[in-house]
């Protein structure tokens, strides 16, 4: 044999391991896609029937919008080359490494547009939000998403950073920002009319939870996708990789769930849906950047964790911070997107090796993880902050009272959800 | 290394990309299924309740009848041996070329059957449309795909043919020829009871927009098996063909989705949700059969023109040809097939060579194209017409005003979909 | 080419058709996951609104606990190593034999459990509910699960067994043994209110056909990821093998759908949807244990024929054994997984040998069906039996009579499905 053949042995050994790769990354963006399904019903569900078909044409613009301005300009803005200190890349209009890459890289872009979604429903322009949306999907994730996952500012210790960031799928930087955007405009629209009451908040029912079960399920499916998918390979260790984050993924779920359900059961008798679901989301959300660097039990005990942490932040936002979040997005994606992310500075491992504060590991992986979660929120919140204030002084935030109360159906889509014999009254 | 070694080497690597390929017609045929429930949803969503469990069940008869019957005698007809200059092709009952094809194309005869259910909705005997879904997947529609998928007439230019004709993944050989079929149909049953007043058509709403939103993002889903499983293989170039396929199958449905949403919007006003989710469904039709002969660019262009034609054709199809549609698949799938047939021959490219009008390829793969769409279109028209005679002279295709007025549930399977309460007053 | 490269390659082919399987696991234990979501649907969907809270707690229960617990323990009695006579297995907690693997056993076991809730479904408490998930989970399935999927007593001919037993994806193991256990529990808990008058069953509608439709098409569509995936393994003859499974699963669905479709059309004049779906899941359960050892027309038959079998079971259930089981699921799971098992004995293949008694096998095949088939009935049965019964007597099985009227989602949940309005009055 001559030494000749060696290589093209190994090279189609690598090509074939490209090519899995390719597939995995494929199969894993389509799963992701298909969080949209669930975000739309986990959002329709836990509110009011009125506002239904606004809420799945926000879904439409977040998808189709987001699809668009990634493949446009966005993907550039986080895959391009560095074009200012690991802050700025840029790599032209439609710029791309590969339809796969690409492909999974969009659905991921849709899903942070989306999470703001869910909170500022009942009350938000259908204008506002589908400027807002372009803009976290063409700008600030993007740009954000380029510090870590395309080699900025996060991912070096060549400047202040103790150790490299590590946040595998992205609870910082697509839950977290899309988090964080959502407590700005859910705080600059305000709340729902009759959500407070002498400052009180009143609880506001959804019309379906069959909608936002069935909505759960389908994002805890897509999550697979989300975290799987982001080893971004497939082959070797990487094959055995992407399975063990699959498991510890849907460990953390499960421990998530059950702690949203034994919670409310302790604390109010009953064991209670709607906080299991978001307690399932929450665990989801807390092993999204540590899938990678968490052994099982510490994925079990990060997600229990987050399952706690988010049934009192949603207490903790609607009574002490006053705010309206419609699903509790903001407890669910960025409390626990920030949980998610310094847990691997707690008991995180790289590999053998602790790399967390409790396991060996000493500070430093926390302190680049924390660091972490102050920028991305300082970001999401600067750059929310500023657009919206931009558009509040413009175009307006919010529907009027009389539409408001109408429902956002009628008043921006002139059609309900469940027309039947009620369309034929109210046209009538 | 003797010269014995390299075919080894090479065999164990066509080999392995012979799986992977197996395996991903697999998992695309896994979606393709799941159109189904897509479809179901779409169609029941858009229609009354009173015929939402006539629909679950002419579903059911699509997959179950389709898979049989594809499995019998279809799969034979469409990719048997040649019997008959390109028209006809046969190799016997229960005919294979392995069972990872046979399900991936059996799938896809499902789904042609399933396009026409939507278009007769509310008034069609259940006898009636049982046989038809048999006929149409055991006969229509595996000949007709023979000409092009199993290198029949329309494959080849040794004939009438200027150039081979192209569909990928059948805008015209399932979409158009369900959607003549359905237009068919829907002209030789009638329209549904009040939906012309005077000659003019009434809006006859739909009862759950949730159902039709969820049933688009599944189908939406669907879609990426059903375009991108249809590359048949991968692995090297297959494996990048595949996944752009995925990736301009996103953009085309993204761009669809918002041109029926800003022209509605533009239109009237308001943002629409049913012609959001046609558009979006249009879209996903223009570009099912150029997904691998359209740049990015063109098959964003492709989506927005099929998203603007879909909205105009629902108004002609009432207005001008008075026929009750009940979910625009005419339109949908008829119009919007027949256009993402015909985009090839405009913008489509072959690799980097541009074989269309406006792109320096001249007018042969045009002129291809359009022998195709009306050899497709004379096909479905002619034997749906045929058969329907038959069926209406015969057996009768409508249900009586008294059934229909009382709904197809009720009449046609003893039984409603929301039985609850309802359902015990009825029996009383 | 020295001798010592041949190893080289081969172990390259060996190492990728490895990552190939690992990746056909893991997408089908994605596959299997999603079923909860079908379960859910099918579950809520035929029972009442004001249990539907009640059925999605429990199958997050199912997940949830399902997933630790079989991670913690389960999987250990299932696959650890030999520790009495191929009945008992243990490899000490938290054992595992590689992430996908585990993961995708894991979703197989949440399966049993679920299987149960259907049964009961309307009148069981939630924290007996919640043991027995646990017990199903951690013990009763995966003890009985290695005996034959672990090499135990069923998997050899060296004690009783007159052949191997065959049971390829868990007609008995999983579907047999949740339904058994179903029976028992439902027999144990005794009927809802209402549902025997002077001991004659009265039918109690569910409340969404739509849900339950739209549940069994997710069934179907995960159920090919339960067969399929069985396999175990991808590339060569696994390739082949695991997409003929496929294949023969969907022929079987179809075929018990239709069967459903016509015995009701032909007894009642009217084609009926539950029993259509029931079908569908009979087929699907009729083939999982002979979906490696089946014929594409012996699956068909056998589906055809579990199809009929599920229809005269329920009514057997309710009007022989005056058992109410809320969904069906003792004839779809229990008697249509005994068919499933015992229909390779009759026509069963090994390749292109036939196995089955009608097919020159001889009657030892269908011993050793026969044997599986009752050493799993009678496991289910007795264990069920024994740790149900010790809950009677201490926490008690069923909720209140008041409560039970009320219905679950307000008496365990302090919630209702649908809230809107109706929640309002009600907290008034």
């Amino acid at each position: 044999m001559s030494i000749l053949n060696i290589p093209l042995i190994m090279q189609d050994t690598a090509a074939i391991e490209g090519d899995m790769g390719m597939l995995w990354m494929l199969i894993s963006g389509i799963l992701v896609f298909f969080m949209q399904a669930g975000f739309f019903l986990v959002e329709s569900g836990m509110t009011d029937s009125k506002n239904a078909v606004n809420i799945a044409m926000k879904n439409f613009l977040d998808i189709a919008v987001g699809s668009l301005a990634f493949w446009f300009i966005g993907y550039s803005l986080m895959y391009g080359a560095d074009a200012g200190g690991g802050f700025f890349h840029w790599g032209g209009f439609i710029f791309s490494q590969g339809a796969a890459d690409l492909f999974f890289q969009t659905v991921f872009a849709a899903t942070a547009a989306t999470i703001v979604s869910g909170a500022i429903a009942g009350r938000t322009k259908y204008t506002t939000y589908a400027i807002f949306s372009l803009i976290l999907t063409a700008f600030i994730y993007p740009i954000a998403g380029g510090w870590e996952w395309n080699g900025g500012w996060l991912n070096n210790t060549d400047g202040i950073m103790p150790a490299e960031f590590i946040d595998f799928a992205g609870s910082s930087i697509v839950h977290s920002v899309g988090g964080w955007a959502a407590l700005v405009a859910a705080w600059m629209v305000g709340p729902r009319i009759g959500k407070f009451l002498n400052g009180q908040p009143i609880e506001m029912h959804g019309h379906n939870q069959m909608y936002a079960t069935l909505g759960v399920f389908i994002l805890w499916l897509g999550w697979f996708g989300f975290n799987g998918g982001s080893q971004l390979a497939w082959g070797g260790d990487d094959a055995t990789g992407a399975s063990q984050v699959v498991l510890v993924t849907n460990l953390a779920a499960a421990a998530g769930a059950l702690s949203g359900l034994f919670l409310t059961w302790f604390k109010n008798g009953k064991p209670n849906l709607s906080m299991t679901l978001n307690g399932a989301l929450a665990g989801l959300v807390s092993i999204t950047a540590g899938c990678g660097n968490m052994t099982e039990g510490g994925a079990v005990l990060a997600g229990l964790i987050g399952g706690i942490l988010v049934v009192y932040s949603i207490g903790f936002v609607e009574k002490t911070l006053k705010i309206d979040d419609a699903v509790g997005a903001i407890s669910v994606h960025g409390v626990a997107g920030a949980w998610g992310t310094l847990v691997i500075g707690l008991w995180g491992v790289d590999g053998d090796t602790g790399i967390g504060l409790f396991n060996g590991g000493g500070a430093a992986q926390l302190g680049a993880q924390a660091i972490g979660v102050v920028a991305y929120a300082v970001w999401a919140i600067a750059l929310s902050f500023i657009f919206l204030y931009i558009m509040k002084k413009t175009l307006g935030l919010r529907v009027s009272e009389k539409e408001e109360i109408a429902g956002l159906d009628w008043s921006e889509h002139g059609s309900i959800a469940y027309p039947g014999k009620r369309q034929r009254e109210i046209e009538e």
